[in-house]
């Protein structure tokens, strides 16, 4: 059986459900940890699912931030310093990632609360998650206010990568099942991915062919 | 081993292999056909891997588009006609899914070429795609310009939704498992997914506990 939803029946669910209904709309989304400081040193860490690609030249990302939620102290670092890491998530630190998004008052470091490991590199301010195998660092170029909603574009230029060697392929692109990432559904459900095929590049007349990578 | 890349590493990059970098660096993404048609009514179908959730009520989502690359033809008729479907993919369909991504001319239909099925719904005038299961409606709400590298933000608001009951748990999130919806990484790699759990809603005192939906 097939349920049918329209602008007005989505209007009038139910709050909560329709937060994690909507949520989960999109399809499976990228999962990640976002590290900041603040001029006085306090380190910040938050679980975010909203990033996006934006460009590979200049290298950009997004993340819608709302400031009325939790992560509302990163979104006052990153504008304070201009600089964050984004770090990827294992099923072996699942939860302690989802635990940053308990309500921490500000000068709580969500890094001790949640048990992950703060970590420096080379002259990137903003501290990275330790336990994270992929994990690179933004400078903020640009602050979009979305008044549609109230909510809050930020764009960062990649500045910084640090990446295991066997999780690069040839072509450039990422394993991330080698380095165990894992991805998300809605606001609290956690997966693991299995390869079906990468694809060659389409062509209109022929069809994709698999390719190894 | 570890390898690392800063900003000057990057933009020296060759410029496929940066591409399938910076692409994959972010994380699993959503991927999904977006269905269009214009004034003519020519219908169109492409691969998109950019859709992300910006808030729930209203019930929002963006892409991004590149106006020089394939979608082109996919952002002339969301201009025109303000309206577009999202529609997810199954593992049964992903290689007609990626075939989307060709270089066709404006008057053909990925449709017809990728061997999928344009699906017409109530009052909704863009197409969808029948072999989803889970297919949502948007309505084109504002066009940002992001003159940081020349794409377009568009933000569209969910109109319609339908969805297979069984996919509908009890507290309104959506098992993309049941559907079989299917995650991509970087430009080409496509992966099923595996549930490790949901869990609780975080707090400070707390621990997450694994929840049953």
């Amino acid at each position: 059986m097939i349920k049918e939803f329209t602008s007005e029946d989505i209007e009038k669910l139910e709050k909560l459900y329709r937060a994690a209904f909507v949520n989960s709309l999109g399809g499976f989304k990228s999962v990640v940890l976002i590290g900041t400081t603040n001029s006085q040193k306090h380190e910040n860490l938050a679980v975010f699912s909203s990033l996006f690609h934006i460009g590979a030249n200049p290298a950009l990302c997004g993340i819608i931030v709302r400031p009325s939620e939790v992560p509302r102290h990163t979104l006052n670092n990153i504008l304070e310093l201009k600089q964050y890491t984004i770090n990827h998530i294992t099923d072996s630190f699942y939860v302690n990632a989802h635990q940053t998004s308990a309500r921490y008052d500000e000068n709580i470091s969500e890094f001790k609360e949640a048990k992950l490991t703060p970590e420096y590199i080379d002259s990137i301010t903003a501290p990275f998650v330790k336990e994270s195998k992929i994990k690179f660092a933004c400078q903020l170029e640009q602050k979009i206010d979305l008044e549609i909603n109230g909510t809050i574009l930020l764009i960062g230029k990649i500045i910084y990568v640090s990446i295991p060697d066997n999780c690069l392929m040839t072509d450039g692109s990422v394993n991330l099942e080698a380095a165990k990432t894992i991805t998300v559904s809605g606001l609290n459900s956690y997966h693991t991915t299995k390869k079906i095929g990468s694809l060659s590049y389409a062509k209109p007349a022929t069809w994709p062919k698999e390719i190894n990578l």
